[in-house]
């Protein structure tokens, strides 16, 4: 066999903004996407559309691999902006809404950042970041965003910040779409490798590390996730999902691949999910298990008139959450990923057979995590003192480690973050701790940062933190390691409690100590309990492991002076 | 943005063959492969049998890069085949079953065949071609398929040729499973841009050419042909389709991706299929025209008791077929490909509205074949005059140009046919001559080298043949051009006449040329009738209009000596 090299017809990049193009053909005047039932666009408007505002972006000076900032919800204009910026070659970051001003305007300045397309409830929350980067940086453009026809004077937001930028407004989203070509000959990619996308990691740490994914990438991620979840053509997709997180987890493009209906929402509760789904035929939807749990505890809601598939991820949905959800016609399948990924790229694989098995073991089955998806061609879970893979018995522990086009380029200016994401034998590292099940499932049982090492045990926080939940009085809890002379580590618990639950009587270190020796192995059984009014989050709801650690170990007599990546070193 | 580059947890080839390896995980106990109802394997199974005989090719001998053949019907080895070849690091060549001794030594010769898998019924095919190879030429190893318990000997086989090649079996197919390593670390592609398969193309010109697909190419193919078609998770795949078509379309691997259960078959007819459609409860198959029209035509038929989707290319399914299938509950999808491109590239892309127009405009849309696929970047019409798109006005002719991942590296030893293959602008050329409609779907009208230029104006051949068949006394029909001193050429018919209408009178050849003159422009309408007891046709059923044009070229007054590039050679 002689060398036959790549050649032009097949050296095509692969990029999902090809799935904008198709759409417009093959779904050219099907729905493309409704909004507040006021506004909806066909595939063939919302492609033009895309071309427009492309066009506009880059009359604005935008060259390629310029970042351009998205800080919106989950309206038209978002979706279209994850087509036409990088239809400008430009890379798109889209910004989590519920940043606090000091995280957003370093990460504006981190990301060189040259437009912001901000929606206009967020336009305060932009003044205060922008007014908080040092004078004499250069400011992005801003773009604002009016979904509807409410007068919305920019002159009138509260910008009470003592700062001397000078922003300024140079147009809004609708006057950007009309002043351009339609025709526009979008900017592609010189390489699949190029990036797509930038997207700040939501920070259970305290620097928010940004990730560059390519073309390429989300390609292969977007066409996974609809194979794994076998989405079929022209669904009806409902935006519970905010698109900023890891770019709606590739879904944004995903959906014009299948040629979708995008139901778009401001923002939600359980009757707006349930009155989406009777108007618009809703078919799919995303969103943590958080979603769920509203679906399921709205009292008057119905069982469904048809099934409506929901792919959630972040955590595993709850055995009685599970239950209610399925028993209300919702059919829910289960993923797993990272920013660093795209998106999902592991999946609870279901299995046509398990549908005969009883409930309880139905949701322990959906609970793992699964089995790496198509485009993920290596999944496994390594010792973190040998590098090798774990033994396939359910309950080692080991960090689970991928391979596959869909895993990030690396994070942006930080070529040592970049480097210590990969293992000497060329994984990636999720920092997720978890197990394989002997059927060759694998389920995620911990951060690695915050497995507690006591005595040489490796013990999971999630699982003594499962067992303090059950507490009637507990209303959170979240356990890391704290450093001991003799073990090591010993585990250390906050716990915040029910103040509702005003019939208990007051609850005590010893009682919580108690109540854990007789419900996990002894050295699992924490040695400290801090009790707190709340514990501390992040800007999406995630505890701050790390500011917790930083307690424990000051009110530890033994000192460390870093924890976190103790277990990593080793491997 | 700075420059982030690939790295090792990204830059991991894509190959089709790790959907074999997910589904031994993911689909670990569920069924891969019925066969005879006597022979089952679960996905697991399936998997160890494949690297069983994967090490053992490896130990035969056969290199990186090496070409390995295999000549046998959908049976299980034939499907294990299609990745234990390549899982040996071998080149899969897959070959027609229907190929005369001749050509089949030319294309073992051409590709230098090192080891070749025969089924025991071809045995004797294989044996005559190998006879025909010239002596002293390194001959390949043979491993015969023996898969029921009919004792076969080979050397009861008929070897009356005239031939001085010693041909050696070395093994048979389970004996080398068995001898081979279930653990076996099957051997990874360098590049994601290495061949997995050399396919010869058909031949309906008269030298047959080796296509050479990469891993990437059939990655990206495979999962676009299911993606197109909405395969589900865990269909029931009926294996109606050859495999050595063009690797099944690429669903041979496309299969173990969504964990089917794929239903393999010797042979079939009607009430074959209608008894595994009933027995196995099959979801999916695939087939030309011919394939429905059989189904339809079975006059015991009963309406099926589930739908089964089939997905039929070659030519569009004609109207009447159409109606028949789908009132028995199938659901076609069509769609067109090249053995070049590796599988169905543009697809009828149907839409859920189309379903409420009238039959007969349903089937009008569905016989398009539509819009270029996922995976096919684009898609386009060459005028071959300018080189330029051709006007989206469903009548201007012009050749299909493709640009996308899964076309070919190129053609085996023949860098003129591959650079041929390509116009200046870096498209691939089909060779096929369309229109485009003005919702932007395409619909093939012709072979461009089968297109005839009479006094300037482009006639399709195709045309003028489907006016032919509705002739009542016409059987067959092949329009060609004939060179014509004033007009450059002019439409020469070739007709073999239907022996079983009894009832007719004699027809002549001014009776179908008054028949045309009534029905087409004038311009079309053929100028010479030749009529012939049976038209020429290759191993698959086409005609070979190359040896028609030689004919009408004999017969006219004017001579030319060659035809076929006359319009590329405009491009």
């Amino acid at each position: 066999m002689e060398l036959l090299m790549p050649f032009s017809p097949n050296l095509v990049p692969l990029t999902p903004i090809s799935f904008l193009e198709r759409a417009a053909t093959a779904y050219k005047d099907c729905p493309s996407l409704v909004y507040n039932n006021t506004t909806s666009y066909t595939w063939d408007q919302t492609h033009g559309r895309c071309l427009q505002a492309a066009s506009s972006i880059k009359s604005l000076g935008i060259k390629r691999g310029d970042v351009v900032s998205v800080l919106a919800p989950n309206v038209p204009a978002m979706y279209e902006l994850q087509f036409s910026v990088p239809m400008a070659g430009a890379v798109l970051n889209n910004i989590n809404t519920r940043l606090d001003p000091r995280t957003l305007s370093i990460l504006l300045r981190h990301s060189e950042s040259k437009l912001v397309f901000v929606d206009k409830h967020l336009y305060s929350l932009l003044l205060q970041a922008i007014s908080l980067i040092p004078p004499g940086t250069p400011l992005p453009l801003v773009v604002l965003i009016k979904d509807d026809d409410q007068k919305f004077d920019v002159l009138s937001t509260t910008n009470d910040n003592n700062n001397d930028n000078n922003i300024s407004v140079i147009a809004n989203y609708e006057e950007l779409i009309e002043g351009g070509d339609p025709k526009f000959e979008w900017v592609p990619p010189k390489s699949e490798w190029d990036p797509i996308a930038l997207n700040y990691t939501s920070g259970t740490t305290s620097s928010p590390k940004g990730v560059v994914l390519s073309h390429r990438g989300n390609y292969i991620l977007a066409l996974d996730t609809l194979l794994a979840w076998s989405v079929p053509k022209q669904p009806v997709y409902l935006w519970t999902l905010p698109m900023f997180h890891a770019n709606g987890w590739s879904l944004t493009w995903g959906m014009a691949a299948v040629g979708a209906t995008n139901i778009c929402l401001r923002k939600f509760d359980a009757p707006t999910v349930y009155n989406a789904i009777q108007h618009h035929g809703v078919t799919h939807l995303c969103g943590a298990p958080v979603v769920l749990n509203m679906l399921a505890n709205l009292p008057q809601a119905k069982p469904l008139k048809h099934p409506v598939h929901i792919l959630t991820a972040g955590a595993p949905p709850p055995a009685s959450v599970l239950f209610r959800t399925e028993s209300l016609g919702f059919i829910v399948d289960h993923g797993y990923g990272l920013t660093e990924t795209g998106g999902l790229v592991v999946n609870s694989a279901w299995k046509s057979r398990w549908d005969r098995l009883p409930a309880k073991e139905q949701a322990r089955l959906k609970a793992r995590q699964g089995v790496g998806s198509l485009g993920m061609t290596k999944v496994d879970i390594l010792d973190p003192k040998t590098g090798q893979p774990v033994k396939r018995d359910g309950s080692t522990l080991g960090e689970v480690v991928l391979k596959g086009g869909s895993v990030m380029l690396g994070y942006l200016k930080d070529p040592e973050g970049t480097s210590k994401s990969m293992t000497p034998s060329g994984w990636f590292r999720t920092g997720d701790v978890g197990v394989i099940h002997p059927d060759g499932y694998l389920e995620i049982k911990d951060r690695l940062k915050d497995i507690i090492i006591s005595g040489g045990e490796n013990i999971s926080s999630v699982e003594v933190e499962a067992v303090l939940y059950t507490h009637p009085m507990v209303d959170e809890a979240a356990v890391v390691a704290q450093p001991h002379e003799f073990w090591g580590e010993t585990p250390c618990a906050f716990i915040s409690l029910n103040r509702n639950n005003t019939n208990q009587q007051e609850v005590t270190e010893r009682d919580i100590i108690e109540y854990c020796r007789e419900r996990m192995a002894h050295y699992m059984v924490p040695k400290t309990v801090v009790f707190q009014e709340e514990l501390p989050k992040t800007s999406t709801g995630k505890v701050q492991k790390f500011l917790l650690r930083e307690m424990a170990n000051s009110m530890a007599p033994f000192k460390v002076t870093s924890f976190g990546n103790k277990v990593i070193s080793q491997m």
